[in-house]
């Protein structure tokens, strides 16, 4: 038996479901879902409760500037660069018990397997847990791995501050007072030779095609936008709509143009108005304001760039009388994952039998600042009726594993590359 | 000259304006507005304002047991119905100088011109102050003039709260002690001659047409919708559109499709959607949720009834893949004026040599209620822009004085009938 057998064959799919409901009770809520905001107590229960299992298998455990916490088996060469694969333990206000949490699980159940089955790799295989993906605590969001990518500075992120007013660097000294582990260097960031993320997928793809694993090829770009039309308020019982200028209207107007703008014909592309605040929102007055935000993403740069002339126009010509403006807020790049962990993490599936399809990443992962630094791929598995960011989340046991074993056999090959 | 002739000529606009600017420090905003909040401390200086005003003049003043307060001008037959006259003197938090105000004070100002002049009168003339017209700290509105047609129950209003939990028995106590005042028996309610409302016009059409005097011929009726839209919460770059229920995309739709339906060709039909909640409210979030609230005023009941079946229409068939109701939450008929008093009022103006037009209501005014009781009839004067409920709310001493001697002439023929 090849050591790529015997590394699959030791992932347990009983012990890492019971590992995804041991964390779940650390911020678990009534409805089934977790609460457990990036470096709240509920995070510090849970970075004690991986370190405990880590150091009951030996493994040493580290901890960067940042509180990027990592699990570390050791390789034979003790000079090489490390491989490494994890996702975060933070949640969103209502969230699931696998978002983040399952790729930091997978990996610690690959570091596992390979100890059962007495593998030595030549490279160190690592776990991490990125500090505060979710960013809804702390804003931005995939902060650890953008600071131990360089993307962000770690001091002016130390320096955010939560919506009641408490700055980060207090709840990160805090949170590692309650969950102390050794220093890993003075500035996060270090040489990696491979990154592999497991997730779930967060979509309806994987479970809507009867699919097991998504090879996930990339992660979409994304921009955000907030469209503005100012109007004029008016008393709604005495004011002719000759006379009027509804900001509401306006804003029906422009987005009903930019719904149907965006309408691709492979259902590809993603347009999302998620925010809409009407002023001053009262039902007798016409509203005077209308703001919303406008989140767009498509693998393609270019159809981006395409898109974006669209809305721009459409909001240049569509709010007469009002008057209109339109403003990106934030661009993210479309991420394009190395061609070799790919067809390794594609080959890992077809050896294993598993059915599998080339995909890619709708939301924003870890990896995606990682990339910039080491060959890096990801791993779906399918989430039940693609429900995420949400306590009704769910995963069954038998997928979690089978990324899992992926997850093993593209890490022991990243490993002994 | 006749006794019409006198009583005109003895309206003075000076006193009439500076009376406004007086008022206008009870509650005065730094923007040169008004929060005068109904049974607040305000209101209460702004009662004693005009007692000590109607006292100098030997006028006798009342309250009823909703607070509205009365000033008296004796007729010579004493067992007379009286002729009654009058608005509000609570205002919007940020409200203007003369929505209400204007109208009780150029009721004031008659019952001044008609004493000066040395007129008698068969009938008593009688100023009002209604409480809490605007309904913004207490609701409803127009509560006042409510309670004294027996709209609603003396009982139920007392018990109103505020959203402090103020409840407006206790505020109503404390008010009239602060500007105390002869009781006006034990129920709100008394027999009328006639009733005659003065108000700045809230609407552009005065203005726009260059015109001093609306000749009000009556309220339009008024029905307010909430439309609640049902989708599903997704991820907002995981979701493919064909597998989202947007119910923000249903609002677009549901919306554009009334605001078409709702454009009659002489804009006539008042259609507002003033309110509008998007839940989750999250950018990155497929809205699960929208409900927004209808305004919808038209003189006519059929065409009110028409439209209100097209709405149903379009959100029974215009929200899939979501679901949609649509609840009217109130509905209020229109109101016709008295064709006699509508005559009086126009006949004045156009005595008076005032250019007049023959106009409904856009608002809701106190005199909706008092029409049911006995002849009604309203005076409308130009407001700069149409703008009110608006600190910078604004109108000229001759128009508010024009609208005075429309009213007297009026007041006076009504009070000799």
């Amino acid at each position: 038996m090849t050591d790529i057998d015997r590394a699959t064959q030791a992932v347990r799919e009983d012990r890492l479901w019971r590992r995804h409901l041991d964390m779940a009770k650390l911020g678990g809520t009534a409805r089934g879902g977790v609460n457990r905001q990036a470096l709240s107590p509920e995070d510090a229960a849970a970075r004690n409760q991986l370190m405990a299992w880590a150091r009951a298998r030996g493994f040493s455990v580290s901890t960067d500037a940042i509180g990027n916490l990592f699990v570390r088996r050791a390789g034979s060469d003790a000079t090489a660069r490390p491989v490494l694969s994890g996702s975060h333990m933070d949640s969103q206000p209502t969230g699931g018990r696998f978002d983040g949490m399952y790729g930091v699980l997978a990996a610690f159940e690959a570091l596992e397997a390979l100890e059962d089955a007495g593998i030595a790799t030549r490279r160190p295989v690592e776990a991490v847990a990125w500090t505060n993906e979710e960013g809804s605590r702390f804003q931005p969001g995939a902060m650890g791995s953008a600071v131990f990518a360089g993307h962000y500075t770690l001091d002016a992120m130390l320096d955010v501050k939560d919506w009641k007013g408490v700055v980060l660097r207090d709840a990160l000294t805090e949170t590692l007072a309650a969950a102390p582990a050794p220093g890993r260097g003075e500035r996060p960031g270090f040489a990696l030779d491979g990154y592999v993320e497991a997730h779930i997928e967060q979509g309806p793809r994987l479970e809507d095609a009867k699919t097991t694993i998504g090879v996930v090829t990339g992660i979409q770009g994304s921009r955000r936008f907030v469209v503005d039309i100012v109007g004029e308020e008016a008393h709604a019982g005495t004011t002719p709509r000759a006379a009027r200028k509804d900001a509401f209207v306006a804003a029906v107007a422009i987005a009903g143009a930019m719904q149907e703008a965006t309408r691709d014909a492979d259902d590809t592309l993603r347009f999302t108005i998620g925010r809409v605040d009407v002023l001053p929102g009262s039902p007798n007055t016409v509203p005077g304001r209308v703001s919303f935000t406008i989140d767009m993403r498509h693998p393609d740069m270019e159809v981006l760039d395409a898109h974006e002339a669209r809305l721009r126009a459409i909001v240049a010509t569509g709010a007469a009388p009002c008057s209109a403006g339109i403003e990106r807020v934030t661009s993210v790049a479309p991420t394009v994952f190395d061609p070799a962990v790919i067809d390794l993490v594609r080959d890992a599936a077809r050896r294993q039998g598993l059915s599998h399809m080339d995909m890619p990443s709708g939301a924003g992962h870890d990896a995606m600042h990682i990339a910039a630094l080491c060959p890096t791929g990801m791993i779906f598995v399918p989430c039940e009726r693609g429900i995420s960011h949400n306590e009704i989340e769910n995963a069954t046991p038998a997928d979690l594993a089978a990324g899992a074993r992926v997850l093993v056999e593209a890490l022991l090959r990243l490993a002994n590359r």
